[in-house]
């Protein structure tokens, strides 16, 4: 059994993964959103586009057995299990501080922007841009007249999703710190979540 | 009565814009998508974001009344007015070089993405990434079950729609070079579009 990894609460976190290695994402708790960015390791320009996986996959939600694709329409990840219920978001932003101004906060907020930053900050990177994240676990739908309706997670404690790399990437993800709003379930309370990277040819 | 400016088929082109004016932007022969950027004028990293302004407005389609919110989620743009049948896309991509690849092209072929670089090099502008664009005129709806479908433009003609600067923006358009895909209508054949800068005040 590989070790556990740590995305505390309202924090970042980048993981790098070999082509062929399948990252397990675990909701610990239950109820957290993990907005998921990735880039090809070896060139960041080419990174994860909801925009192109949405135009490939010719659907706005995210189902085991898809592909993401990258900016330049190359497969970078494979969802290959996912025991959630299986409610995840492509359509909406990554929480940045002028979301939190809106919100009233007169003082900063952590936020999921500025966590994509500071994680690939160890990595020594710079993102010139937010790509629009995929957000593990949002549970997002749309009406029949195209609204957005957005509801707690439906992820229960030990929930989790598997991505395979399809190239070499790096992973980044943020335990999102929204405690105004019920995105991480009704009880507003951000909390930490886990992952472990699994070898080539491990076993669904 | 202002006059027209030129959008050539297949090719892009940036507009700018004070605040307080409108750009009235004309489909000229009907069935043709125009992929739209707008970035602040005075600061090129704050840029029109679908994935913001889907989160603001809470509903994945575009229509008259709307505003398009910056990726530092301030209002950038006024959809004051709509003569076609309101069919707009948020969801999709620009075509770039390699969906062309994807459908079978050996040799280059004109994309949204490049018309976007160089429509801002006029400019001396270089965008490190490209936004999320939004497709006017582009007929995507989604169904029931999420499934993006995409139908030929619904607009005829001179049909038109406004767009209020609510910043210095500068705003650019990209008339979708999309030939073997019906995207641009039934017949494959991309075409002129046509814009009108209108002062501050001019009533709709």
């Amino acid at each position: 059994m590989t070790t556990l990894g740590l995305v505390p609460a309202k924090q970042g976190k980048a993981v790098f993964l070999r082509k062929g290695e399948t990252i397990e994402i675990i909701n610990t708790h239950g109820n957290q959103v993990l907005d998921t960015w990735a880039y090809n390791a070896h060139d960041v320009t080419e990174h994860m586009s909801m925009e192109h996986t949405r135009s490939v996959n010719s659907t706005i939600y995210a189902n085991a057995g898809d592909l993401f694709s990258s900016n330049r329409r190359r497969p970078m990840l494979r969802f290959r299990k996912d025991t959630s219920p299986g409610k995840h978001d492509t359509l909406l932003c990554a929480c940045n501080k002028e979301l939190y101004t809106e919100l009233g906060c007169k003082e900063y907020h952590r936020n999921c922007e500025d966590n994509l930053r500071e994680a690939l900050k160890e990595f020594y990177l710079t993102p010139p841009s937010t790509p629009s994240p995929f957000n593990l676990f949002m549970n997002v739908i749309t009406g029949v007249d195209g609204e957005i309706l957005r509801s707690p997670p439906a992820a229960k404690a030990g929930d989790s999703v598997e991505l395979v790399a399809e190239m070499d990437v790096l992973m980044v993800f943020s335990s999102c710190p929204q405690d105004i709003k019920p995105v991480n379930g009704p009880a507003c309370t951000p909390s930490d979540m886990h992952y472990r990277v699994l070898p080539p040819g491990t076993p669904t």
